[in-house]
């Protein structure tokens, strides 16, 4: 196997996190995440989310984030609503249900929500023999590889602002979305936007690790017994507080993500220029091209990648996912190989 | 402040277990536990509890164990059994409740069960307007530090069976439980004798993580659904699956636990010496000893613990947990400390 | 307003089951459901399906019937499978997802599930990403007014025993199923075929109540519990099993149900003669003709029916619903009246 | 078997009530208790709770009332605080916790909760590793047949409203509370002095039924959101509707109490006059004299009734319950056949 394209959780940790780790290891620090390195780096996110008085929570996985986030956010009967792609309707095993809620799904061929889907969505009549939704989830980049405009994401604030409902962020590759070539929109932005996200550490060079964002202070109180009730409260709440530390002490963060993106564009321009089209267009760190299926089962010899949807006749679309630690002589070579199978 | 004897989570990790993490860094691994490194501790974990069958899986903390533990236990109208003091009942928010099962509980001097005061429970008559036990949740070693012996264990798990209890045991601090003095249980016998149990690696050196360990086959089946669904599938399972390949490759788990042990040990007989009381007897790395809350208040000024409960007029348990990190030089230090201030 | 053909429960009760309630209305008898006429109703719908072995038990409605059969049958990370109709997934504000289960669904244009919708479903690639189904969710009549043969239904069957799925039906108007023209099952057919079934009672000339049918013995045990925790086991459980108890002495229950089909039928009939067509094949005592939007204003000013559906250009699905109250001249009224307003 | 004491659901309905539901029996009717008959209901019960803004919705039993009502005021994470005897704990199966929420519980020998239990426990140290009580549940009368004064009422109110609680109160025997002997309370000093109640109908001469009034408008939007999504919006809402609009349309609710009440207190007159004890004055329809346990079994030859607690030796504490229909004659006879047996 040459190299694994199968997403951006196959390595472990940035190096300097690690050191991170070690460095303080032996002091002994107050447990579940109210430590000091902990306090430091919720106020790092804090600055660079733009919102000094967001509550900042470290939790240890997406999945984790997202059920936690939105059962704290919804009464009994209130449901989310999400895209048909959406993380949590797909491949969450039904834990947001667990939690009682039920999603409400919306078709989306890009796996984004806009203002117009969801206007069509509640225009439908609605009574109490229905849920009633109460928070919009989308994910930035969204399952599909794609991303928001500001323009799109003012929008869909604006119409959740009319309709009373909650604006809720999945960030687990939001590093990928804000240093993507197409992004016009920041850190604070996104903060500004949105009453809760989180922005994703796994998927992003930490260990492991989601640091869930509340700008709506509405829903700051008690944040901490959520937490601890579904399990998510780590007595040695410094393994995620040094690691978000280190992201966030300079540019870490971005850095990681600029480079897995970067990864992504060299793969996206190379297959272009091949003349491959995609599924949806690539703007972010997971790719999706479309190849002829003998192609395909040639590069599975030596890459590792899924396959993800058929195409027209005798062409699939796959998912190319890269990472902080993609070597760039992989993604050269994958070319090569793609170049010379298919010449 | 010369120590903390809060609990055994103040420090990180040990540093064997770092070098395991940082020298497996870089490689591109399964995700979800399914790397080499994870599967190879869970071969370990199966032999040294006598049970090649058994299934072992890891997440990454005691509350989250327990609660998706008995989760996947229980139907609808099932309920678990604990003692009053049990962790489940007081100090998890809710979280076996927020699954939807109701915990019934038994008073309990020491923090154990016992098969006199199960059958008691059971005696009073029951049916559908109270729920139906079904399983029953012991601590290993206890919440008040006391320790089950083989005998114990042994009539437990017959009543159980006789009753068609699963017997559960939360073994947050095992290590420091089977490597007491007064032990006469091994790994093998709480796997023989307990349907489901873990074994905690965030109090015995580990950065964070407790591999539980399923004994009834009855019970293997989908485990790991109710991992993912309750958000302790973590994407880079590497994290917890190379700290128990550490710990279980030789004898480091246990060499850690007896550390704490010993120095728990020198705590207590300097205390006993100095004809100080116990709350209950000190067995295991959590004891609680009775003193003047005069001499109490002097302590606190240099040394970190908790208090615990009142005693007789002018007296208070105090908890002093201690750890494989604790060094035995703030041990010799507080003892000497309280004969002064006792003297 | 002449007659409201809005849905069958706009009536009260049938004359004989409230004579029944009345006849036994001061004898002292034994609570929850454990009463002699409870207890004789059970033996007369054991007999009427054929299964003496079947478990039956009474609880007040559709919504409580659902949930809570489905909740005693699946463990906590299994899902349901209904079709896009089904009623627990537009009409029971969450019912299902509240007590944390995921419902899949399958899109289906007459609201009936088939043997190859379920095999294209289950075709898709599944692990612990995602909920595992374990129950089919079917509702006979459905909710479009559309009835299963026996040979789908023999066909469904066979393909839930293949793949360890449960066979659960909603049978709110399986009375006016099995009473239809086109039916060629019988309530012993479906005891015999299904796992789980309810007869419906309040939509067939019940007060309120329906009937619970367990086949599968498996599904058996502790069932009352279910019905307790969910609120469901009424004090004076005769007010449902005496209604049950009239129905099922002797015809009356098929004799209900007969006449709002009956009335249907007329309905269909006469509006097909003037050349209307309707959204689905009119099968049942729900049927969706399709009238001109101006015709249907016309016919809201005497009577009451939802408007279901658009359809062509200025056309639109309503939804008439008759019942075992329904008086044939109110049909014959309606009739004239289209045919007048429409010629 | 001369005659059951076990409780107050053993007989049907009072016949006014049934003469009510059969004159309206076959108007068409709007569903789900949006019908002109509950509507009047709704008005009557909110002019009876001198609170002409309260909310009123009618579900069908006690436990259902009980755990919707009490998941609709709670947020994941929060518990109700409850005496150890009360129904939501001791006889509702697990409901409350099935919706997710842990029951605090306070020991209380009369089964009354007072504010200096309240304060002592509140006074424990509490963090996010615990629940955090929310809401107050007190039954009136108690389980025990207990009633609270105005003065303890009016203190538990200002307790709640100091400590950010809401009380809520279980009146599933509220109108013999009411009418009692030693009662200084109203339904409009209940409906001002608590967050919710439930006014009960099924332990008062209805067939089914118990009317949830909510005072606190914070509590009471989307409420039949919560109805529905528990199962208990009956599609017939009138058969509800209609007897508690024939129990407030006069005195009658009060008149039914006032008989149990009176049948009651000749019990337990008569048997204080012929010397015995009582395990918690008899204050309402529930009393539970101590007799001894050789008289017990003579007495169960002919009457039905509870053996609820061992007392004293060779002594146990039955319960008694009286209600609407008991006639006069059985609790003569009953009193003579104790003297007669005890002489």
């Amino acid at each position: 196997m040459k190299h694994q394209f199968f997403n951006d959780y196959s390595e472990g940790v940035h190096p300097n996190i690690l050191e991170r780790l070690a460095d303080s290891n032996l002091q002994q620090l107050t447990g579940y995440g109210e430590d000091a390195m902990s306090l430091q780096a919720q106020t790092l996110i804090q600055e660079a989310s733009g919102n000094p008085k967001a509550a900042v929570h470290f939790v240890s996985g997406g999945t984790q984030a997202n059920m936690l986030c939105l059962a704290s956010m919804l009464r009994p009967h209130e449901s989310v609503i999400a895209p048909a792609s959406g993380h949590i309707h797909v491949h969450e095993a039904g834990a947001v249900e667990a939690t009682g809620h039920k999603i409400e799904i919306i078709a989306s061929e890009d796996g984004k929500l806009r203002q117009e889907l969801l206007a069509e969505f509640l225009a439908q009549p609605r009574d109490e023999h229905m849920t009633k939704p109460k928070v919009v989830f989308i994910s930035h980049a969204s399952e599909l590889g794609t991303l928001y405009s500001k323009a799109e994401l003012e929008d869909l604030r604006s119409f959740c602002e009319q309709h009373g409902l909650y604006l809720y962020l999945d960030g687990a590759r939001i590093g990928s979305a804000l240093t993507a070539r197409d992004s016009d929109l920041s850190l604070a932005d996104i903060a500004a936007l949105t009453d809760m996200f989180y922005i994703g550490g796994t998927k992003n060079g930490a260990l492991l690790g989601e640091a869930i964002v509340i700008n709506n202070p509405a829903l700051q109180p008690e944040f901490r017994w959520h937490i601890k009730q579904r399990g998510a409260l780590l007595a040695k709440g410094r393994v995620i507080g040094a690691q978000f530390l280190e992201l966030f002490a300079g540019e870490l963060y971005f850095e990681l993500a600029l480079h897995a993106n970067r990864m992504a564009e060299q793969l996206a321009d190379g297959l272009e220029q091949m003349g491959f089209a995609f599924l949806t267009p690539p703007q972010s760190n997971q790719i999706f091209p479309i190849l002829p299926d003998a192609l395909i089962e040639q590069l599975q010899q030596e890459y590792g990648f899924y396959v993800w949807a058929p195409a027209d006749e005798g062409m699939s679309a796959i998912r190319l996912v890269t990472s902080w630690a993609t070597p760039e002589q992989a993604v050269q070579e994958f070319l090569a190989d793609v170049s010379g199978l298919a010449g």
